[in-house]
């Protein structure tokens, strides 16, 4: 009896990079090839993406990778998979949008060979057919997946909430899952991030209201920031600038971009000379002017915040203007977030927020309708996924509490190998699945040992001692130069230099005859150390440099 | 006339680091002299303190420090100051115990003068009499001051909020502010942090019902992390714990000479033979075992991330442990939290935190709270203290919500002179109040190229080049040396180290007379740069060393 075989590579204990393979004999698919913004610790470093070791072992295995939608937590990585394995991507229609301006980025969309799907559509591959159906989101045509198997379907939710009045007309479709709930489905994969959250995620119809109001209430100027990939949201706050006969400028480089894409592909409805560019802003009246700009995270070379810091080139923040914050700071981004707000109002800006207004909703499920899901699959086996490690242990939980008996609901995590047969389902083994981290050109070069480097240097910057010897004579050449960098301030370092200088003449010095050349180094880097922690309480990086001649 | 003059060195605009001078004539007095946490960005300092170069113009002015209550915000930087200047120091006895230790550490104790004030006295020191009163705070023996001054009351909150049944018996003196407010007071500067908060902060007494039922229901050994300040809480987890016969073992460095501080100054009831050593723990069964210990901010050495990470001397955490964190992440700290509960969550611990139960509750008043203190003291002049700027503005429109005219309702930022006289109040002026960052033993020696320099090896690192030349033959005396760290992984250094070394001979070889010694360091600098951003992307700190013999 042949088993399926369902490994997440990543999203299991974190939240992003997230990818998923579920393999069934000698056919394996991928679902979601995401990214990870690095965390604070991970200095330099631009990117995390999966491991795909796993895949490499047998790269032939991999017949096609399927998107749910077109955020970068599930599509970014997507580039660095295919220069290894260029398999079929299938999509949904905006999906491939997103992909394509990326692919282009990295020169492969000439050869990568990406497919749309519409929802209820079914891809087969091998022993797996893959049907999409539609779901909520902040994002247009999100889709999650029915991966249909040997053994039974599988619900893969990928992101979602269920919102009855969404602005796009984009519904969870729960028909379908409730037909496949009465089937029988083999396993529920569901997405765990608001599982913290009680009772339900409210419908994107109340911020379409706040906005309005706000847009409405607003004595001059409105700028508005939220993410760029929130086709809905702009949307809404193209339809009240149009009720309230205000015009729109578009500012940032990825919100230019996602507005231009969303337009041409028919997702968003711009009245016709609504949108002006920066010539005719200046000279239209700024109480009938919305601005809406890239920003919502902080970023700190994004269009709000240089506004916020008063060095955006066309957008100078005036007393009276409204600013509009249509999003929450993402967890780790909060500082750069509330900084920027600060900014705003020493600017004389009236900022609105969503601790202040309802001008922002989650684009994931909340317990009860993650309890509706659990309700109309009821599937066999259930593991939550795209979280961190303490949003799968609280789905797992929740699960349970409706019944799900405790071997059936699993809490996996990345490299897990869950096997999925008529006998049940159980962990058999682990593959690596470790954070690979992109820095520039390089990816996966950067490691543990190069990051406590930079972690050091960061912490207390670095001394260079030079040291230039005649080694027949055991002699210095000159005094040694010494050299620091984000150690101590201008006025400390000619002292602290005096000092490094007279620590090394003390080591090179007196019995001369003595000296171990060969641990020449190591014994300098050892007593300037200990002379800078002595006198500073720090502790550089203390490269020694010896030049024997 | 003479005016009152007030000017906050911090703790506006910002959260900590309070500091607020108040001028009248000759006299000047300090209330608070706080430091903050750096933030991110502020790479390997330890603490950030108010600057003091306005007080220190003329020393002679300041007459004695006040300090509202033993938080680090509020007295952690009190020996930087009395190391320059040597005043009397008036507080309530706990926060004289917190200060002890603190003076202690800075070898301040034998010539500080510290004295004890009850609530209800009043200090007089020159042209001020300033008047202890009772407020509600997550810490005992929190004070308000009414500073009498010649032009009438100032009432300065301190962090407050509004209690009805607070666990210690300390409530805020709405009584003698409703008299303050009666006789009519000048000045009221309240604490801002939690404006953007609707309605009440819950009692205290909320939290001591969800822990005692968390500790009763508890299958096995209970874990308990909160501030190590938060004396009441650790009462009531002292309380539960003698209630369903468990014995309390406390760990972590600062919890344990809290507890001992707070029970020699009889500020926590502590059952005789309920506490346990380390010994006795291991014998002592589980399910009647509670710890208390440090980490409530996922602080890396602390006790509870030693735990979580399976490092702790003597406690490992076992499958159906209870970890309660009685505490929520201060802003920054979310990451490191949140990593700690994943990783319990990992080793099998039920994990009971803020999201899932309400096991804290703010120490700040939320609105409703303000508005009361609003009402009741009904001051001439209002400015916001204690917050982000954004707290502040806010703070404001509350004021003028409640009445108060757009000129009576200021706010100020760090360094503003605040004038008031019978005239009116206005800005008149700003001294320099900028962080200053101490690092090690250095105090102020960290400046922005510092940690310019920092930022810029923790992003990429660093490279290193040293050539050895004879000058007179103008050759290289061997082939040159390159280093890197924090750059590149060791795979890949080596095949970079040696294009670093065609690159410098390129710099030195060819033409040798044209080359120009004098600013060979600077051409191999910029050649080895654009080198390495060409085949990396990355733009390491390159140090080239010339060595001329």
């Amino acid at each position: 009896m042949t088993a399926l075989r369902v490994i997440p590579l990543g999203g299991l204990g974190e939240i992003g990079r997230n990818m998923m393979l579920y393999e069934y004999g000698e056919d394996m698919i991928a679902v979601d090839v995401g990214l990870m913004f690095p965390e604070e610790e991970m200095l330099g470093v631009d990117l995390v993406i999966p491991e795909i070791t796993y895949v490499m072992d047998d790269p032939s295995k991999l017949k096609a990778v399927f998107l749910t939608h077109g955020h970068e937590d599930h599509i970014g990585a997507l580039p660095f998979l295919l220069k290894e394995v260029n398999v079929p991507v299938f999509c949904t229609r905006l999906t491939r949008g997103l992909v394509e301006v990326k692919l282009r980025e990295h020169k492969l969309h000439q050869t990568a060979q990406v497919n749309v799907v519409e929802v209820g559509q079914t891809v087969n591959v091998g022993a797996f057919g893959v049907e999409f159906f539609s779901v909520s989101h902040s994002i247009p045509d999100a889709a999650g997946l029915i991966v249909h198997t040997p053994l039974g379907p599988v619900v893969h939710t990928g992101d979602f909430k269920i919102d009855h009045t969404p602005v796009m007309d984009q519904h969870t479709d729960l028909q379908r899952l409730a037909e496949i709930g009465r089937e029988g489905a083999l396993l529920l994969a569901m997405d765990s991030t608001y599982v913290e959250i009680e009772g339900y995620t409210p419908s994107e119809q109340t911020v379409a209201e706040s906005l309005d109001r706000a847009i409405a209430d607003a004595p001059d100027r409105v700028i508005v920031t939220t993410f760029a990939s929130l086709i809905s949201r702009i949307q809404m706050v193209i339809d009240a600038a149009e009720k309230h006969g205000r015009r729109v400028f578009v500012t940032g480089r990825s919100m230019v971009n996602n507005v231009q894409m969303a337009r041409d592909l028919g997702y968003l409805r711009v009245p016709a000379g609504i949108m002006m560019n920066a010539r005719e802003m200046t000279e239209h009246p700024t109480a009938k002017t919305v601005i809406i700009c890239t920003g919502s995270q902080g970023e700190p070379t994004s269009a709000l915040t240089r506004m916020a810091n008063g060095t955006h080139q066309n957008v100078t923040i005036q007393r009276d203007d409204t600013v509009i914050l249509s999003s929450n700071p993402v967890p780790g981004n909060e500082m750069l977030v509330y900084r920027n707000i600060d900014n705003l109002y020493r600017a004389g800006a009236h900022v609105i927020y969503n601790r202040l207004a309802p001008v922002h909703v989650r684009g994931h499920a909340s317990q009860e309708e993650l309890k509706i899901i659990h309700r109309i699959v009821r599937p066999r086996h259930f593991i939550g996924i795209h979280g961190e490690y303490r949003h799968l242990v609280l789905h797992r939980q929740l699960a349970i509490s409706l019944g799900m008996s405790e071997e059936d609901a699993i809490t996996m995590t990345n490299g897990d190998v869950l096997e999925i047969d008529e006998d049940g389902a159980r962990i058999v083994d682990q593959v690596s699945a470790e954070y690979v981290y992109v820095d520039g050109l390089g990816v996966g070069d950067v490691d543990h040992i190069v990051l406590r480097d930079r972690q050091h240097l960061a912490s207390d910057g670095m001394v260079v001692v030079v040291v230039a010897l005649n080694r027949q004579l055991g002699e210095l050449l000159r005094p040694p130069e010494v050299m620091s960098h984000g150690f101590v301030g201008p006025e400390e370092e000619p002292e602290i230099i005096e000092g490094v200088q007279s620590v090394v003449m003390n080591v090179l010095g007196g019995e001369r005859q003595h000296v171990d050349w060969t641990g020449i180094r190591e014994t300098l880097k050892d007593d300037v150390a200990t002379y800078l922690h002595q006198q500073t309480h720090r502790r550089p990086l203390v490269l020694p440099i010896t030049v024997e001649v």
